[in-house]
């Protein structure tokens, strides 16, 4: 285990004092800021989030707004999925690419209005490039990231967590849609979305000093309901088939190989377009899938893993696994090439413990 | 003390199989690749850089090549320093800014040829904004992260070690020039550059599967050298006042706030230009100091503390702060505003210790 080291700029946020009171064990760092990635107990915090109600320091979710008379344009220049039909209040995950089809970034925009845009980032400084790419073609748009710090609610008790806080209007929320309520009579956008398939929903604060009067509601309002301090857990999202940027995907793939293609609609005028119309054309070369692991625990995924076939061909990569108590079996996402990417497919995954067995499936495991 | 968690997203380098070796005891994150903070004693390694020499695994010093006709135009539409007259191999120290002057980064660029450029990046993902003018441009160039990894040799006795690796011409290298040298027959850029005050060289690295062998190249050339295992130092680079973006600066600030004024030249064809001309007309409103704080050790700063007057008005922020035993004292880096930046002011800081002296000094501190 080694320490993470504290300064400004792993930025802390309007949570961080409660998430350390309730005794986080561990961060990565997402854009830049502090996420909790553990409490301690992956396995028991995996089971919790099924069965009860977590409140989520998710505030490295950042957010890009673009506004302007060319903020609809710009954002579509950035992802293949056609928003034209957007309606205000909307949410979608759109996949951001660069002119070889390349991701970027698999965000989630919001369309708060006709001319304003917030696209909610994972890790990779996805402002830069809508910085960039306005100023050269003099979009008449501002781009910036607002004081945004997101608390996610997640689990099967979200609901009534949350009617308890915000009102019963909040159960009428659809999924990828959202609402602006209130929290000590100040309104803020609530979502129907989250990072688990549990359910429940984002809360994007737009008031530091609110903060942690949030947490505590939150947490005096859910006393009976079981609530506890959580996090994106790398078990519940690995059986859930939740892509993570950096991990599972990167710039070296496109949007077909993460499965997205159903995201990339012919028409929509984005930078990557033309490359992404021929990938769809020829196919992709690889194909985000399932894996399950034999042998049981496995370590953490620091660097990818190669699978190979039973003559040692390269046969693709597994970038995140976990051991899965609910499957009673290691299981993992990764990367697998063309020939081998059919479900059932054995092969064999060179874990920092030495080789392993290996099976191909679909995502997601819990379907 | 909290663990950072292990996962792809935070990259591993080529070297970080050597440095757990060597007994890192905590990371920070830079660029989405493990940057080592400290192997135990910050201070003990801050004397030992002082007087010997150390290895550093700076991979997360990420490279973006621009290559192609328009290269230098697009290099130079992003940073107000004029590079017209820059010469092969020379390294410039390049604040990156956009439209309103706000620093974006501040890396240090390396002209390779006169259609090819590294910028070597600070924590931001500089290569995107980058690929968004470019594109928004329609310039004539690729931009693209090379797998470069560069290994930092720092300290008084650097000279020595590296012309036994490298041969006795590295001695020859002047200040922020570079030469292309050869490690088992393999040529690679090497520097005199580096973040310490204390000399040396940065080795780019251009084969991963060179990594460990250059590094054991260097632990067995130094034995007799003292050599060690580093990294960036916070005592040192405070008392040397070398600046860290996200830490002392961000993109709230200008390069005159952070006494970059010298890199703006006026006449450079930047997309900032004319927001800093306006700002070089009317003075900054803060400026980057030192800061002596009195009454013994402080805590890391995890968030800016606030420095105030002793009637309670609003003065600045330290961001960065350590304890130096060469001074005796605790010494900080912060933006102190206009009325309060003369050396020598009294001020008080507002540390999560409680209220401390503070006194406005110059950069850097071993001047």
């Amino acid at each position: 285990m080694t320490d993470i080291a504290i300064s400004r700029r792993l930025r802390a946020t309007p949570y961080t004092a409660r998430v350390e009171a309730a005794g986080v064990k561990a961060y990565t760092v997402y854009n830049h800021m502090l996420l909790p990635a553990h409490f301690g107990d992956v396995e028991a915090e995996c089971a919790h989030l099924k069965e009860h109600v977590q409140v989520w320091d998710v505030s490295c979710e950042r957010q890009v707004e673009v506004v302007g008379p060319d903020a609809a344009r710009l954002v579509q220049m950035m992802t293949p999925r056609d928003l034209t039909k957007a309606k205000i209040d909307q949410c979608f995950y759109i996949p951001l690419v660069d002119e070889t089809g390349g991701m970027l970034n698999d965000p989630v925009a919001i369309k708060l209005a006709d001319d304003r845009f917030w696209i909610s980032v994972a890790d990779s400084d996805a402002i830069l490039f809508a910085k960039g790419l306005a100023l050269g073609l003099g979009a008449d748009v501002q781009v910036f990231e607002p004081e945004v710090d997101i608390l996610g609610v997640q689990g099967p008790k979200a609901d009534d967590l949350m009617a308890r806080v915000f009102g019963e209007e909040v159960r009428a929320i659809r999924f990828f849609r959202g609402a602006r309520l209130s929290f000590e009579g100040r309104r803020m956008f609530v979502a129907r979305s989250g990072y688990s398939k549990q359910g429940g929903f984002e809360i994007y604060l737009n008031d530091r000093a609110s903060g942690e009067p949030l947490w505590d509601a939150l947490f005096a309002a859910g006393e009976d309901l079981n609530v506890r301090a959580g996090c994106p857990n790398l078990i519940e999202r690995i059986e859930g088939g939740l892509l993570s940027y950096g991990n599972d995907m990167t710039h070296e793939n496109n949007p077909y190989e993460c499965g997205l293609g159903k995201f990339c609609d012919e028409g929509a005028e984005c930078i990557g377009s033309a490359a992404l119309a021929q990938i769809a054309q020829d196919g992709p070369s690889r194909l985000i899938r399932g894996i399950r692991i034999g042998g049981g625990k496995v370590p953490p995924c620091r660097e990818p893993w190669r699978l190979t076939t039973s003559d040692g061909q390269f046969a693709g990569k597994v970038t995140s696994a976990a051991f899965s108590p609910a499957f009673d079996t290691a299981i993992a996402i990764g990367m697998v090439e063309r020939d081998w990417w059919e479900p059932g497919t054995e092969l064999s995954v060179e874990t920092p413990e030495g080789p392993r067995p290996a099976t191909v499936t679909t995502l997601p495991f819990n379907a």
